[in-house]
């Protein structure tokens, strides 16, 4: 089939918009921001990935929430200019899921979820201390994206590592063991995948 | 281990950015480009994903060549404004692969890795027939990124989806079926993974 989402998001036979389920599987940044007050927050985005890599930076994209409004980690990133992300490996899924929760500005979602923010080097926000890695990053710029028919703009953040923070285990001969680090992302709908499996492709010559 | 990417990209015992390794799996963007001219550009891209769902939206990042320069894709989507981003599942993995490998300006990736170029509904570029879905976009901006001290320049390409193709056989009730899709994704260095197992998190109330 073939459609112009401009028409219609969702056509039929279409139940649900395709696009997360055809962009996928995204990694996940575990984004925890401050706002001016010291209010911590922690949320998952899938509309996360590297852009660059020397100097390393990387993009996320808050949606807006259902009926306008800027959601916490926005209005955090626009006060501080600070971030950090989480990975989320596999045994962190479920406390990951827990911190999606819409709730109260203010409310800590690493309260919520049981986890401890540890904090960072270079930036304010914590991090999430069982994390086997994270990245610290200041926000370079944010552009405001289009807004659809339904009313929900999004932004994109776009930031500057400034900080790694890498669980020695995870380094085999200089490299990262991603079998160990076992990344949790997101697929369309509701579901999610674990990287367990992976091959090796050589760029031709 | 803790460092400053601003520092030095690979402190040891790291023997290689992690940065890939770390913000993975990456979806692949298997964009397909045209010139002025009218020469077809086809080549991947993991510093891709989504970031809008209403209008539906998508960023990928080429970065510079080694030594300078802007890779075909870029110069391409800046003259005409328009691409592709097919989708690479499994039995696509190995032609995906071949279509990484820098060759002159004018030489079609579609020719050499023996790919049939199916033209798109609202834009030039074609998109890969045998791939089971593929996105038309328009470029809606395209922000320059700093460059780092190895000097290699990133652009941000940010397009709006005007038209999504996708293989009836994929859609079970009205959504995609990912497994049937099995996606292939960019892990660090040169390790890839596919889709094939996935579990559902509702999100919690």
């Amino acid at each position: 089939m073939f459609y112009d989402p401009r028409d219609d998001l969702r056509p039929a036979p279409l139940t649900h918009n395709p696009l997360n389920a055809l962009v996928a599987p995204r990694p996940i940044g575990w984004i925890a921001s401050m706002s001016a007050s010291g209010a911590h927050n922690l949320a998952p985005f899938s509309y996360f990935n590297a852009v660059s890599a020397d100097p390393p930076m990387v993009v996320f994209a808050p949606n807006e929430k259902v009926g306008g409004g800027a959601k916490d980690t926005l209005a955090n990133v626009r006060e501080l200019g600070e971030f950090t992300a989480s990975i989320v490996s596999e045994p962190l899924a479920r406390a990951m899921n827990e911190t999606s929760k819409e709730v109260a500005r203010g409310t800590s979602e690493f309260d919520l979820a049981g986890l401890i923010g540890a904090p960072s080097r270079s930036v304010r926000p914590f991090r999430v201390a069982r994390a086997l890695a994270a990245l610290e990053c200041e926000v370079w710029k944010i552009v405001a994206l289009p807004s659809g028919p339904g009313g929900r703009g999004s932004h994109l953040v776009i930031g500057c590592v400034v900080g790694i923070h890498i669980d020695d285990a995870l380094i085999i001969d200089g490299r990262i063991d991603t079998a160990a680090l076992a990344p949790v992302a997101r697929l369309g709908y509701f579901d999610y995948t674990v990287v367990r499996d992976l091959f090796e492709m050589k760029r031709p010559d």
